[in-house]
C-alpha cells in the first residue's frame, strides 16, 4: 500500500474512533507508519487530508446520484427517489464526524471553505445535481412542472442531512426506509 | 448578575470564539469570575452547561413556531412559512457551533443524548411541532389533504437545516429570502 493511502486510511479511522479534534497529525502519522514530516509532504495540512477522506474514503454521493440519472425516465420516480433518499442519509450519516470536526473548529474551517473555493467545490453541488435531474423529469413529465426543481432538490437533500444529524442526538422512531417512502411520494405528488 | 447567568454568558462566548473544543471549562470559569469548583456546582459537566447555552442563550425555535402557530387559517400561508424558514434558518445558523461540536466529541455527545432522553429533549421535536401545525391547515381546507404532513416537515425543517450548515462552507448564490419563498411555495402548491 502506497504512503499516501496509509495516511489516508489512518486519518478516517483516528477521526471515526477520536473525533476530529482527537485526530493529531501525530496519531495519525504513527499509525500509518511514518513521521509526521512524510505525513505534510502528501498533505499540505489537516484540511487537505481531511477533504482526502471525505471525497475518497466515504460511501459518495456521486454513484447514488449517477444511478439516479440513470434511472431517468425508467422505472416508478417516487421509487428511485426513495432509494437516492437512503443512499444520501447514508452519505450524510457517515460524513458527520468530519462535517462537524470542521465546523466546530472555526480556524480548520477557515482553510477548508478557501481550499473549496479555490477548486470550485462544495457541499452544495449535490444540490444542483439532482435539481438537473429532477428537471429532466419535469421534461420527461413524470414530475409536476409547477414545482420549482431547485427548491424540491433542496428539501429532499435537506431532509436526508437533517435526519443523518438527528440519528446523532436520539433514536429515531420510523425506519430510515419508511421514512424516505414518504418524503419521496409528498415531493412528487401531483 | 447572578453566577450561574455569568457561566452561560461566558460558555456562549467561549463557544463562539473558540469552538467547543476550546472552550474549556477553566476559560469559562475564569471569563465568568468564579473557580471551575463553582462552575461544576452549577452544572454536572460541560454537557449541561452546553445545553443550558442552547435553550437559553440562542435565538430559539419556540417563538418561531409559536407565531406560525397562531397564524394558522391566518394570511398567506405559503408566506407565513417562508417567515417561519427564515427564523428557523438563523437558529440552525446559530446553533451549528454547538450542535457540531457535540457531534464531533463522540464523549460529550453520548452524555448529551443520554440527558435528553432522560429529559424527554431533543432535536426532532421541532418538526413534530411544525408537523401539527400543518395538520392544523389541512383540517381548515388550507393545506391539500394529500400531503404527508410529517414529510413535509421534514423537508421544510431539513432545508433549513442544510442550508445553516452550507453557508459555513460556501458563500450561497441565493438570498435567503427568495429560497425561503420558493421552498414555501413548493411545499404548499396545489
Amino acid at each position: 500500500m502506497r504512503t499516501r493511502d496509509r495516511i489516508v486510511d489512518a486519518a478516517e479511522q483516528a477521526i471515526r474512533e477520536f473525533g476530529i479534534a482527537g485526530a493529531t497529525t501525530k496519531r495519525i502519522a504513527q499509525q500509518a507508519g511514518c513521521s509526521e514530516a512524510l505525513l505534510y509532504k502528501h498533505f499540505a495540512g489537516k484540511e487537505a487530508l481531511f477533504l482526502a477522506v471525505l471525497l475518497e474514503r466515504l460511501p459518495a454521493l456521486r454513484p447514488a446520484l449517477e444511478r439516479l440519472r440513470a434511472s431517468i425516465g425508467q422505472g416508478d420516480l417516487a421509487g428511485n427517489l426513495a432509494e437516492f433518499a437512503l443512499m444520501a442519509l447514508e452519505f450524510y450519516t457517515k460524513a458527520a464526524a468530519i462535517a462537524s470536526g470542521l465546523l466546530a473548529d472555526p480556524s480548520l474551517m477557515a482553510g477548508f471553505r478557501g481550499m473549496l473555493a479555490a477548486n470550485d467545490m462544495g457541499p452544495h453541488l449535490p444540490i444542483r445535481a439532482l435539481a438537473e435531474i429532477l428537471r429532466a423529469e419535469q421534461r420527461g413529465g413524470r414530475l409536476d412542472e409547477g414545482i420549482d426543481a431547485d427548491a424540491a432538490a433542496s428539501m429532499l437533500m435537506g431532509a436526508c442531512f437533517h435526519r443523518a444529524n438527528l440519528s446523532y442526538y436520539i433514536d429515531l422512531p420510523e425506519a430510515d426506509e419508511t421514512w424516505a417512502a414518504a418524503i419521496a411520494r409528498t415531493l412528487v405528488r401531483k
